[in-house]
Formats: structure tokens, C-alpha cells, sequence
């Protein structure tokens, strides 16, 4: 247990560390090993996600027309299809990152057909990740998400609970109709992904309730894998078992998925801390006011440095917002930021790694790498 | 809306009245009808509980064995298995109704091979009710459950939300893992059943915060289908799909289930009002005290007697253990009782209409119908 700050960053020296320009970490989808994969078109991620949500809204819509009413209005309401009282709203329904995701990896590994064929599996994905947004909503006690206020503070905790537990019946659902060889499969995969996302929020409200100097790296990095890295991995799983792929495939999309699902956590912490509230849709430094046990955070506590010593003082302490300025100086003397950084990288390092094995044709390759350099880089 | 008491009560006229009994109505299932199924042996239901708790125990232990660590404590808490502590309990994991009911309809519409093939959806059904125990426990914020604090109250309300989310999971992957062919077609069903059971729970949290005169005699019929009537259905039509009956059959057989449970409904509704507290574990009248929208209370409240008027004063003022009498007096003389107990009676004769349908040959039928009488004279 307990993995030290100096031991991960010696394990991540070996690997290339990206180079911090004036806006943040270069992108890190770009480095340039050898033989590794053409940087990505920065378009490309922006219309894969338009090209998934053309393609799962239609399924989504269809699966959440066919629930019972009320239950019906909280779903519509949480993707933003509808206003609070029922009428029809512009729609921000997120993303679409993790269908997207799935979509990519079916055409990586098969090709058109293979991503026409992986559109029900992309609503479910899409499904379950909005099944755990409604819950831990209710039990972070959270009352905005997406810029509106969170579902059960509009309509009440039973009713945010219920429609959570109806969303992950009809993901389960979508997949289990589908008659595509793999959906059955698929279905497993899934079902061990919600109790592993189920896990991974277990261990994130048990650490809130903890003193910040007794959680180790390790439990963060494992919550966070659990909590953000699952999904994203079993979405490139699921598209893989749909492109036909063997289970080496199927099992090094997932660790791609995950890996960069790590990168994308690590960049968001640094953004919660140090980050530009007009993008992020969040006050600078919330995180820190919020005390949240963040990776950059429990990472500069583990560091054993003077500055490491002043950061637990001053967690200790209730928030004060004259405090919040000297409290993200310390994590970044104590090396917080820097750790993070550095393990973004050496996280989207293996990420390619771990495609390049599945998916050798740098071309074929490009979609799911294009989306991986959009989840790291978004939030720089 | 608002089918009144005396509609109700004329649809029923013609149909077979249990004949009161110093200690409540007649066995329902015992009803002669023409060429109908012959009395069930008392012991046939208690012996098929028994077996049926022998062959999914394996099965909830090893699923719930595969959870991570958090969530398999809770999980072992709540089905009786483990002290908060985590030391072994000796078990009261709930009467195994509904795994009991998939078996025996396997074994109705099949034979022995078909009741041996279906241990994997008995245990599926029993891990969805747990689930929804344990979601509806922390909305009702009820605080016990099986003689013993709930979940919640003792890990508090995210490890109860997210063992219950992982209980769904399990459910699912519990069929989709299972190599029989009826599993997709089951799936499907349980999901169905999963989105029927949280719209019941929707709507009886909704009522909750109205006043009893606004509610509809409909409305609470077709929330307590949702409710009770749903997940018996359930498992009734996966025993008929496993054992590879037909559409026609597996409908029959659904809605037998859906009928008994029904017919359970009304009765633990009029327990909860006159019965024993010895035998139901709550005080006699604590329905009343909660002013619960029951079947009887809501049908009395629906009569348009001046009973009905007295009963809605009542409901209408604070708790006051000095009118707890007059209050069941009240529900009693508006007709509530009566109609309960008819409504019994008539959903039970139904019951036995559907499944002589599916199931022609008395003897076949006998363990379907030892269950059914069972639920419903267990709280006699």
C-alpha cells in the first residue's frame, strides 16, 4: 500500500514528460515515439462525438419514451431534453464521449459495419453512465450538474433514485434485445463495469469522510480507476466485442480505455485546482475549498516535503478563502502538480501502448486516438 | 378514474365470496370451482420454500462472493447473513418466495429438468427484490427490516444505494451468464419488471404527500400491481420461459402471479390495520397511525358513506392513539374490510382461472397453488 510520491515519479522519469507550454501540458495524445501513431486531426474528435450522438440520441430517446411517466420526465429532464416543467428544451445531454468511444473502437477493429452494428451497445454505455450520474448526485448531495440544477434537487431523492434504477434497466435491456452475437457478452462486461463504477464511489464518499493525511496514493489512483477509468474502458471493450475482436483485443482496449480515463482524472484535478473557471464551469480552486482528497492533492500530502507539512495544517483547518491562494502554492512546492502531470502523460504513454498492440495501422488507430487526446485535453 | 367501492364491489358479486372464518376468510386457494385444482397440502408450500431456499442460497452466496469487499458487506448484512460487525449471523435471508414461484412454474410448465435449469433466474429474482429492499428502505426511511436495523440506518445511505445498484447488476449478469436459451428472452422480462417495480415505488412515494381524498381507488390498485403483483408475475413467467412454454403460456402465468400478489396485497393491507402483531411484527393499527393510503382505507375513504366522512376527518387531523379504535371502526363500517377481503378473493379466483389455463392438470398446478395460498394466508 501507501505508493510514495518519489516512487511513482521515479516510474514515470523513464517516459517522456510532456512539455509545459504557457496553457498547460502539450497534448499528450501528440508525442511522438517511434513507430507510435500520426498526431490526430484536432477536428476529428469534435465530429466523432457529433457523428455518436447522431447515432445513439434516436436509441436513447426511443429507450427513455418507453418508460412510465414520471419516471419518463426525470430522464428527459436530466439529459436535457426537457425543462423542469415538461416543456421541450434545447438539449445538453452531455458529451457522448463514452459512445463515442465505442463507436471508434468497433470501427478501429472492424470497420463500418461493425460501428452501424454497435449502436444500441453505445446507448447502453451512454445509459449506465447517466444511471451513475443521477445517483451519486443524490448521495455527493450535488445540486448542479451541466449548468442546471441536479435532478433530485428538482424532483426529490426517490425520484432521482428510481429513474438511476430504471436508466440501468433499460441499458440492460437495449443490450440484452440486441441480437448481435456479442451482446451477450457485452452484457457481462457491463454488468461487471456498474458494480466496479458502484465500488469506485463507495470508496470516493468513505474517503470524504477521512482525514486527508490518512488516505494513501494508491486508494485514490484505484478509486479514480474505478470511479472514471471503468467506463471509458468498458466502452472500448464493448466496441471491440462487437467489432468480433479475441479477448486480447477485447482486454487491451479496455486497459486503453482505462489508462486514459486515469489521464483524463489526473488533468481534471490539476484543472479543479489551478483551473480557468470560465471553461470549467467551476470556481478556481473549488476543489481545494471543497477539501477534496484530489490526486494532486493526496500526492503532494504523501511527498514528505516542508510544503507537504504546511498543506496538512492547512487541511485541517475550515476553509478560509484567504487560505486558498498559499493552499495550492503548497500542493504545487510539495510537487502535486507536477506528479500529476508527469503520471497523465506516462497514463496516455500506456494508453497508446496498449492500442498500438490491439490496433497496429496508425490510420485505423486514429479515432480512438483523436477522442483520448479530447478527454485529456478539454479541460487544459 | 376513481372506479368507487360499490362498482367494485358488483364486479365481484358474481364471483365465489370466501366465507368468513372465526379467524378471518377461508383459504382462498381452497375454493372448489368446477373441474378447478384440488386443495394444496398445507405443507407443500413450506416444503417448496425450503427447497427453494436449498438451491439459490449457493447461488446468492457465490454472486454476492464476488463483490468487492464494501459492497459485499452490506450485502451479507442485509440478506442476514453477516452481524454489522461482519461476523457470521445464522441467516433470515427472507422466505424465498419468488425464487420458490420460478421453480415451481418450471416445474409446472416443464418436469424436473426444467425446475433444475432454472436456479440461476430464481436466484436473479431474489437479488432484484433485495435490491429494490434495499432502495425502497432508504426512501421510506424505514429503519427496520426483517427484525433488524436497515442497511442504511447501519452503513448509511450511499453503501445501501450502491449495494442495491450492485444487486441489479448481479441479477443480470446472473442471466446473461446463463447458457440456458431462455435467458435473453428472461432478461428482457426482469428489466421490464425492474422499470413496472420502480414506477410503483414512484407512485407510492408520490401519493405519500397527497391528502387520502385525492387518491383514487385506481391509483392505489394499479400502484400496488406495480409494487407486489409485478415481481411474483415476474418470476412466475421466467418459470414458464425456462421450462420453454409458449407466449400464451408465459402471459397466463405472469398474470396468475400478478393476481396472487394482488390478492397478498389486500390481505397484509387488512392485517395492517386488524391483525396480530405477534404474527405481522408490527403494532396492530400502524398502518392507521401512519395514515397509509391502503386498499381498504382508500376504498372506505371512496364509498360515500358517512362512515367514509368521519374516516376522512380522522385522516385528516394529527396522529392521536386515543382514536386508533374509531379510526379502524370508521375504515371498517365504510365498507373497507369487506371490499378487501372480496377484492381477495376475486383477484385469487382469478389467479386460478389463469393459471388452469397454462396449466390444465391439477396435480401440476399444486405447487403454484400451495405458494399462492401460502402469500396470501401467511398473514392471516
Amino acid at each position: 500500500m501507501g505508493e510514495s510520491l518519489t516512487q511513482t515519479k521515479q516510474r514515470t522519469t523513464d517516459r517522456q514528460r510532456p512539455t509545459r507550454t504557457a496553457d498547460g501540458p502539450r497534448p499528450l495524445g501528440t508525442q511522438e515515439d517511434d513507430g507510435g501513431p500520426v498526431p490526430p486531426d484536432p477536428h476529428e474528435a469534435t465530429s466523432l462525438l457529433e457523428r455518436a450522438r447522431a447515432v445513439v440520441d434516436p436509441e436513447l430517446r426511443a429507450a427513455i419514451g418507453s418508460l412510465p411517466g414520471p419516471l419518463r420526465r426525470v430522464a428527459l429532464y436530466h439529459f436535457g431534453w426537457q425543462h423542469a416543467d415538461g416543456t421541450p428544451a434545447a438539449g445538453n445531454a452531455g458529451k457522448a464521449i463514452r459512445p463515442a468511444l465505442v463507436l471508434a473502437a468497433a470501427s478501429a477493429l472492424g470497420g463500418p459495419e461493425e460501428r452501424a452494428a454497435a449502436g444500441r451497445a453505445a446507448a447502453a454505455v451512454e445509459l449506465v453512465h447517466n444511471f451513475t450520474l443521477l445517483h451519486d448526485d443524490v448521495m455527493d448531495r450535488d445540486t448542479t450538474r451541466r449548468h442546471r440544477p441536479t435532478a433530485w434537487s428538482v424532483f426529490g431523492e426517490p425520484d432521482a433514485i428510481l429513474t438511476g434504477d430504471a436508466l440501468q434497466a433499460l441499458a440492460l435491456r437495449l443490450l440484452a434485445e440486441d441480437p448481435h452475437p456479442a451482446s451477450t457478452a457485452a452484457t457481462v462486461r457491463l454488468t461487471d463495469c456498474v458494480i466496479e463504477l458502484c465500488a469506485g464511489q463507495q470508496a470516493d464518499t468513505a474517503m470524504e469522510r477521512r482525514d486527508a493525511g490518512e488516505v494513501t496514493l494508491d486508494e485514490v489512483l484505484v478509486m479514480a480507476e474505478a470511479k472514471t477509468g471503468a467506463l471509458l474502458g468498458c466502452a472500448c471493450a464493448l466496441g471491440a466485442l462487437y467489432a468480433g475482436s479475441p479477448e486480447e483485443d477485447v482486454e487491451a482496449l479496455d486497459a486503453f480505455g482505462r489508462e486514459a480515463g486515469l489521464a483524463f482524472q489526473l488533468i481534471d484535478d490539476v484543472i479543479g485546482i489551478w483551473g480557468d473557471p470560465r471553461r470549467t464551469g467551476k470556481p478556481a480552486g473549488a476543489d481545494l475549498a471543497a477539501r477534496k482528497k484530489s490526486l494532486p492533492v493526496v500526492a503532494a500530502l504523501a511527498s514528505g516535503t516542508p510544503a507537504a507539512v504546511e498543506l496538512a495544517e492547512l487541511y485541517a483547518s475550515p476553509y478560509d478563502k484567504e487560505d486558498l491562494e498559499r493552499t495550492a502554492l503548497a500542493v504545487e512546492q510539495a510537487g502535486g502538480r507536477d506528479w500529476a502531470q508527469a503520471q497523465a502523460a506516462d497514463r496516455m504513454a500506456r494508453a497508446i501502448h496498449e492500442l498500438a498492440r490491439a490496433v497496429p495501422r496508425p490510420e485505423a488507430a486514429g479515432g480512438l486516438l483523436a477522442l483520448a487526446e479530447f478527454v485529456t485535453r478539454r479541460s487544459n
